[in-house]
């Protein structure tokens, strides 16, 4: 995606593959910043206070990860076993590590530094080219949707959570790829932004991604999302997935579940866009999925921009009150009205059956 | 209710009716400090800006600014029609107004000063009294919840919404007074306090009167009620309400309806406490309750403390992208399992039958 004209990824090594380039994503939207990420230890840094965020982001970063292992000779399987565990429930994850502990054990130690980077590199490169699928397979969902619907305005109203786009991914985004290739094709999109608290993804990356594309957009609070479906503003809604179980249960950002039920009382499609690494075939119980727990601070404390342009970190809580902070929550199959894949659109019924074989594990 | 030891009303008149006192809300958590409110604008001001918020609260407010226009000789019907749209949702602050005029436009000009201050301080006194029976019904229904309920921890927790605290009324609170009563009654209860965006009424207010009362209480992002009530962690929900339609539809804070359809989902019991002038008898199609759009500000920007203890107001949004700030939605009444009313508790379907004609309207 391009930023002030110039195209970026969200993850890239330099030109000799010694150092992993990453935009520092717990300072948007108020500061474009690169950071270089140097050692293993700094690549799980960077995942765990999530200044790289997203499952398929995480995933290529763990790869790129796994990369700087074998730079510095660290233990491949002491590394795969310290990424996997940075951030416990995206399925990305912990299938990018996989997929280079196998590429990577197999070879000698002269040759796993080369093979890793190139591993890596492939990984990024057929996230872009799933997310572009996605888009084009989520793209049909969208003209379905406007085709069938009641209303006569041209405008389609489209409804995400936290950020599911380029900045969640290696490029193009998941969530957003339908949004993207839908406005590229000419097509009138209005996104709704539920800003996603406690860490406000929506309002600090979605809105600000879709301002670089130029695709208009309105934020509004979680809160607000119900009502907006209630009074008709919402025509279908699309998110991303962290992990999907081979059920189709899709366990995503904390709040995706709301507005599943949500959607389902007003008779709005909910999809979820889902790059086939994000499904988690060995899991059929939505309840052995880790929820992972953060930090009680993201909820009691946010960074804003004050008067003066400063980045400033501010307690919005009553000092003593306690905070809890789950991160994810699961929106059962019978509430999904499909999974955008790479391969084409799947109800979670037809998920396993459809997807499984044309997918190689 | 006590802070700090000291016993006080969120409002109160001086002793020679001449200033009204109010808790200036927008500074709590982090600040408690007292304004005077001495004329009609200044009253109005108050309560658009959310000085002082709350239904029943507003409800006084407004009665105490018609005090103030008689005190300053302002035309009592121009001073009645600025008050009701200083907010247009809730019903409390029309009914305040209409009962001072029905009071105060038979009198003589020369009595009318008098008589405002004594009406509104009749409107303030009934309000607790009410508050308190709400509580004493509502205990008696968290003790056949904690009955009914299959889990044998000794804690009921109870979810709410937004602040329906001693903040909102003049004092004990609507969807707290229940949770009070249980906690003086020897009841272990935990209240799960969901923070409110945007204004963050829950985060800022409820948990912060819940720690004056010592209330045990934990304070979550709005997105995480539905995961709680699908781990369990939540037994009943207790909410306020700004308008009650004829039928059970209930107006209440942005977010509510999201609470009533997870709850619904997990089958877990949802209350809205409300004092009888809650009520729109008139009404029994909830599209024709005004929802307030409030300004974009409040969800692009927030308040809080700084390392160095100062309040800032911090920007969160990327410049330029549009927020849209809904500040109630409508929760269907086939939702509500009770509404915890002064006179007892009733379902939707027998309100009209069961209340109407035990109030005097």
């Amino acid at each position: 995606m391009k930023v002030k004209e110039k195209y970026y990824r969200t993850i890239w090594p330099n030109a000799d593959n010694t150092i992993v380039n990453i935009i520092d994503q717990t300072k948007l939207p108020h500061v474009f910043e690169i950071a270089e990420i140097r050692t293993l230890p700094q690549m799980i840094h960077a995942i765990k206070t999530m200044q790289v965020r997203g499952a398929p982001l995480i995933g290529a970063a763990a790869a790129y990860g796994m990369a700087l292992a074998t730079l510095h000779l660290d233990d491949l399987q002491e590394a795969a076993k310290l990424l996997i565990h940075s951030r416990p429930t995206a399925l990305n994850l912990r299938w990018a590590v996989e997929r280079m502990l196998h590429t990577l054990l197999p070879q000698t130690h002269a040759n796993r530094n080369a093979a890793a980077w190139l591993e890596a590199a492939r990984i990024c490169d057929e996230d872009v080219q799933m997310n572009r699928q996605i888009g084009q397979h989520g793209l049909n969902v969208i003209q379905k949707v406007v085709a069938l619907r009641k209303t006569s305005t041209a405008v389609v109203n489209i409804l995400t959570h936290c950020n599911a786009g380029w900045l969640a991914t290696v490029d193009v985004g998941t969530a957003l790829a339908p949004i993207y290739a839908a406005h590229d094709a000419g097509l009138s999109v209005h996104v709704w932004v539920g800003e996603t608290r406690p860490r406000n993804q929506g309002a600090s990356l979605t809105a600000w991604e879709l301002a670089q594309y130029g695709v208009p957009h309105t934020v509004v609070a979680d809160n607000a999302i119900g009502h907006l479906m209630q009074v008709g503003a919402v025509d279908m809604v699309i998110v991303g997935a962290d992990r999907v179980t081979a059920l189709g249960d899709v366990c995503n950002k904390i709040g995706t579940y709301l507005r599943a039920i949500a959607a389902k009382d007003n008779h709005i499609p909910f999809y979820a866009a889902v790059p086939s690494p994000t499904i988690d075939w060995s899991m059929s119980d939505a309840n052995h999925i880790e929820i992972e727990h953060r930090a009680s601070e993201e909820v009691s404390h946010i960074q804003g921009l004050n008067a003066a342009g400063h980045l400033q970190h501010v307690a919005i809580l009553p000092a003593g009150s306690p905070a809890f902070n789950p991160a994810f929550d699961v929106t059962p199959a019978h509430m999904v009205t499909g999974l955008m894949t790479e391969h084409g659109v799947y109800s979670p019924a037809e998920l396993k059956q459809a997807l499984l074989p044309k997918i190689s594990l």
